[in-house]
């Protein structure tokens, strides 16, 4: 079921609004198949971005404590916060240099964080972010202990006020540089995995998983 | 030539400080390799976080317009903002689910940027931005027009107050983990472009050229 959000001022696209989309399926699409995001805030004016893994469950995104150590000092529990997960799709190879683009789908969710203090809460979101970056994984490895799980922190952004961006498709130039002799088309990109590198001291007779073999980040 | 250079309180990397570096060369070559950095910069202290391209030249950064129509709409042309590329290398799979980790690189710079006005320095920067994305293509595709240039806004963003975490190698377990009885290892995950799709309209007789052909992100 498609749900259909009317964007804030804060989060309606201003430039290219035609790429513009606010229905949540679109979101969570974009959201569960990225599995980095960046997420901004501000202390004293200053913006920062940090890179950080995420987890998302129905309308809740998890993010993990990387990014969280500066936001924490400086800003205890109701943090205003930006999380941008980006997609990049392909180089859009235009005949002028102007109408270059790229094919990516972008999300962009405003909102409060909050640090989860709940042990179960925690335990649920860390299972989340675990399955979300690498199906399959979360059971097989040694379980955090009450020790791990004190040092983890896991920052809670109910996913209300967003907005997607997408763009997708073939090269769109202007209809007098059609004429112009220079090739013209999009390069797709594609995250892949190469071979998996073992760890030097594997015990033998441990193979790789099916999980890792098949892994693959869902088009 | 290395260009070592302090942290300040603001880019001392806080969380895991034997990932920091604040090494000129390092912070150069991420930013060389990647093309998307995500730009941050707050409104109201609230945080936005836009994805958009970039480029560099010696010590500036260049980033293209299309994260600046909310940013010069708010803030005119003296933006603190924050500037970030990462770089994801791999998954890497403990034993422990607490010893998960990414290999990444990762750049922050922050600073005031501003938009660039004087026609020469816009022109060379897009080709700056241009080359670096595709390197070849400024050469062959129809160049701005006057009008173009004007639609185009690029941000300067000096980089003079930054800093780069990095993980790279192998799983570091607990000691006590290494009998776990789990795979372990590193998943690498590499960017890599697919067949190009020619446009629909192209010419006949003009083929693939060879910087397309060729077109790799080096690592």
């Amino acid at each position: 079921m498609s749900t259909p959000s009317a964007p804030t001022p804060r989060t309606r696209v201003v430039r290219e609004p035609q790429r513009a989309m606010y229905d949540r399926n679109v979101i969570n699409r974009i959201l569960d198949e990225g599995f980095i995001c960046h997420v901004g805030f501000a202390v004293d004016g200053q913006p920062f971005v940090i890179p950080t893994s995420y987890g998302r469950h129905q309308d809740v995104l998890y993010i993990h404590g990387s990014a969280a150590s500066r936001m924490l000092r400086n800003l205890g529990d109701g943090i205003p916060m930006c999380v941008t997960v980006t997609l990049l799709d392909g180089l859009v190879l235009a005949r002028s240099i102007f109408n270059h683009s790229m094919n990516y789908r972008s999300v962009v969710v405003l909102g409060t964080g909050t640090a989860i203090d709940d042990r179960e809460e925690k335990l649920n979101a860390l299972r989340l972010l675990s399955e979300h970056i690498i199906p399959g994984r979360w059971n097989e490895a040694r379980p955090p202990s009450e020790k791990e799980l004190k040092a983890t922190t896991i920052i809670r952004l109910p996913i209300q006020e967003f907005s997607a961006k997408v763009r997708q498709g073939p090269v769109i130039d202007d209809e007098e540089d059609y004429a112009f002799p220079v090739w013209a088309g999009v390069l797709p990109l594609n995250v892949v995995i190469s071979e998996p590198i073992a760890d030097s001291r594997l015990a033998d007779g441990i193979g790789v998983p099916d999980y890792v073999k098949r892994y693959l980040r869902s088009k």
